[in-house]
């Protein structure tokens, strides 16, 4: 079975998924998992280890010959140079977050790349698509990670940008099986990104520790934090430390990244900040991403079939 | 053009839409309009006037002879003789909300009337089918109106409950148009709750004031407030006064009702709050009821059209 949209055939991949470029876990490991499956993976840079991510570059072509981009987090990249080494290394596809549109897209078009602007809200949108991008990530508030303070529901953001914007938009907060694919193609999305779905999945670099915390948690077990700032504000597995920060605020969110390594390898879930989305209180068991791939798709379709039920 | 659900089924009704139970609002000017255009009106008991609630009960008698139901905010009521005055008038739909399912399922169902509660989580739609309640609301954060303060989204929340419940789920926070009810119906519900959308129509008893400030709200314009209470969290329409309450919070959350009156008829929305949904940010005009709810019926047929199309 395949699903073919305007994202599916800009981007030259089988299945319309892009995984998530979550910071330090966006590697070669997971993404080319992802890619393998037929979804399009993506190498993060929002750790800011930048050499390592060039290092995860090069690896992504040894363990693929699908496609797979590169995300561009602008706020946490200090060295403009990583824009170049995209481009020398031919990576044909990058999303940009985290900055203004302005700033890199007309450079990486000209570079022939293909290039999504993930937005927050409709003004980031219309500024993305004034920028000349190719395409959306429209990211609710219901997601994982980094997030804008005044956060908007996916139900509410992805029709609200897909009635506005001409180019194709893929849906991010709240997705991670063929109902909610359905739920975000009926807003219309042409795509769809996951987070915290391929994050726990068998192909995840993560300790288990926190997969197994994904697992158990509620659909209530996550917080947003930081929403008066200063700095990002994110959304993040509910711990004893994030619900401390929930209450107590923090006065630099920065600082709760320095043991990361820790949280995110080490497995010790109070030494920081997990960043996860509210569908943890979906998922209930660890599974390969092709597995989570074609069950998607698979679903995608039942749901059709039972939509069409009603008419 | 036709949708049959469980919902409609059971309700009598021809569209799968019913009325969220706004109080003060929800009385009979306006909720027999949306029975009178198919969908289901409630009236509200939330405002806590139980001698206009009654009136307004008597009224719908008059105004249609289409199914009506009425909504017990239990936490809200201080004479449970609503119950009975709600059997005696011969309602046959009630929903329930803001209190332990348990209270009153029993004597609903026992007088034969069809009951859905209200719920905010997993957890609470779990008690209420355990209730022997025939339906569920399940109310996403994004939704306006007194709220969990662990607010899930309804993109993560109605797929939870769908999954876990075998008695049919309304879908409410988020819905508007043929788009959201769409992707709700994805998500597994079968019919969806209006609760903006409905209060900014022409046929709606606010003052025009608020519908303008909806229509010229972005769909960052609401707040989230009082999560650490004490008293209900609440979503609203953002104003000088609820961007304070963000800022600062408030003692007394209920005092601030106080003068709403005012703020819902009077229009000064800096009088009060003015609980509103994100979905403010994508309603542009006041439309009639008919009009809405015929719209939305065509417009899900487009989508399903659509979607098929990408298979």
């Amino acid at each position: 079975m395949a699903i073919r949209t305007r994202v599916t055939d800009m981007l030259g991949i089988e299945k319309p998924i892009i995984q998530a470029a979550m910071g330090w876990i966006a590697r070669s490991q997971l993404s080319s998992a992802v890619s393998n499956a037929g979804g399009m993976g993506i190498i993060e840079t929002s750790s800011g280890e930048l050499d390592a991510v060039k290092d995860e570059i090069v690896k992504m072509r040894q363990l693929t010959d699908k496609p797979f981009g590169v995300n561009v987090a602008q706020a946490f990249i200090r060295d403009p140079g990583i824009i170049q080494f995209v481009i020398d290394q031919g990576v044909k596809f990058v999303t940009t977050s985290a900055g203004d549109p302005m700033k890199y897209t007309a450079t990486l078009k000209g570079a022939g790349l293909t290039v999504f602007h993930v937005v927050p809200n409709l003004a980031g949108a219309l500024r993305a698509v004034e920028a000349g991008v190719d395409g959306l990530i429209v990211e609710g508030g219901e997601g994982g990670g980094f997030k804008n303070p005044k956060d908007v529901a996916s139900m509410v953001l992805v029709p609200l940008v897909c009635e506005r914007v001409n180019i194709p938009v893929v849906a991010a907060g709240g997705i991670m099986d063929g109902r909610t694919m359905a739920a975000a193609f009926a807003l219309g999305a042409e795509g769809v990104l996951m987070g915290t779905r391929i994050l726990s999945s068998t192909e995840s670099p993560v300790h288990p520790n926190w997969k197994a915390a994904i697992i158990k948690a509620e659909a209530t077990d996550t917080v947003f934090l930081n929403r008066k700032g200063p700095g990002p504000a994110l959304r993040a597995l509910r711990t004893e430390r994030t619900t401390r920060l929930e209450t107590e605020g923090s006065p630099n969110i920065f600082g709760e990244f320095a043991r990361t390594q820790e949280v995110y390898f080490g497995g010790d879930l109070e030494a920081g900040i997990a960043l996860t989305g509210q569908v943890a209180g979906r998922i209930t068991e660890e599974k390969p991403v092709r597995q989570i791939f074609d069950e998607t798709l698979s679903e995608f379709q039942q749901v059709l079939m039972r939509m069409q039920s009603f008419t």
